[in-house]
């Protein structure tokens, strides 16, 4: 028998936050070449983070979606001055919640879960991202892995929630739509929800996610049913 | 003024060995998914390598591998069974190397330069590569990351290939096509020959390779001009 859970802890970057408008915005700069380059720029984005933190040269969230930007508009011949560039960076600190989070945030806080975020993203860009969003009275921590200087998956990470929470870890369910996230937060010891939106395979990592849901709409009977 | 360089380490994978012969097997199994296939493989081989690091739940990279390819085939719905799994896991340990492999490394031996491959490659995987291309004598050492449980760009990894060749980094110069490669050695204090078959920008990672070359028949001249 599990014990029950009575922490969430969200990923924010298309878990909570929908980054459409960044996509949107791609497309309108560049007409026909927005998914191209919303998708490379997401795809470095990542492996800076990942490369950075196994060479120890952590830079923050900011500074590295910048890098991102900078890479795929190069390798992909797309000039970026200086305009476009703060243009979309500024996008990233303005995404609107998916349709299903108010509601849901509302009934996890009516069950007394304490619900946190825990994300890449440095607290400067965190911070406008929760309060445009309108989500400061719901979430109650907003937790960010730059003062550990390394980045997800890495189990320092999600230890960083139970100590800020004091919570135990096996009360702790971690929620995210990055299936190498939900497996990194598996192998340290959460429980885990997977927001498989798009359909994928669930990466092998050796550690599956516990449950595999298609929308946050999902949790709340999935959590009071354990 | 930089010392002399006295040994040269190479990435296998990419570097000295061509993994088109992968994906021409690809494209033979599954007509017109070759490239989109191979492409994805490659990528989730290589993420795994960063979160397993990351996670500290190291597999070695016969297993990364094979991972790889089952989460590849499944998201675009491509059926693998274990004749073909088999098939393609083999071609990995049979690679031919770039045209210029062969008299570039007899040009580099003839200059008394140690001459060592460091690989994420296991030592199943890299003994019967080395062997079948014929490249036991023009190579000094095969170093694995296999004995440290965990993946290039780590500094640890570059280090062994320190302890291992009994030279002082500052005169060690790395050679690899993957530009996150050259940047993790170039970090660690490497001298960075980066092989930009493809025209790529520089990754943006804080430590740009030292020499951008297109081929490693640029080599011999570089490293005696040093």
């Amino acid at each position: 028998m599990r014990p029950a859970l009575s922490a969430l802890v969200f990923d924010a970057y298309g878990t909570l936050f929908d980054v459409h408008s960044v996509i949107a915005m791609c497309e309108e700069l560049w007409p026909g070449k927005g998914a191209a380059l919303s998708q490379l720029w997401r795809a470095k984005q990542l492996e800076y983070t990942w490369q950075r933190s196994l060479m120890r040269r952590y830079e923050n969230f900011s500074l590295v979606t910048g890098a991102g930007l900078r890479y795929a508009c190069s390798a992909l011949g797309l000039p970026l001055d200086e305009d476009r560039r703060r243009g979309l960076m500024n996008a990233y600190l303005n995404l609107a919640t998916f349709p299903e989070v108010r509601e849901t945030l509302a009934g996890l806080n009516a069950m007394k879960l304490k619900l946190a975020i825990l994300s890449n993203g440095s607290p400067a860009m965190l911070r406008p991202l929760v309060a445009g969003a309108g989500l400061r009275g719901a979430i109650g921590s907003v937790i960010s892995v730059d003062e550990l200087k390394i980045y997800k998956p890495a189990p320092a990470v999600y230890r960083l929630a139970v100590k800020r929470l004091r919570v135990p870890k096996a009360a702790i369910g971690f929620v995210s739509s990055n299936c190498w996230d939900a497996c990194g937060a598996k192998s340290f010891g959460f429980r885990t929800f997977w927001i498989n939106r798009g359909g994928a395979p669930v990466d092998e990592l050796g550690a599956a996610p516990d449950h595999v849901i298609r929308s946050l709409a999902e949790l709340p009977p999935l959590v009071s049913r354990n």
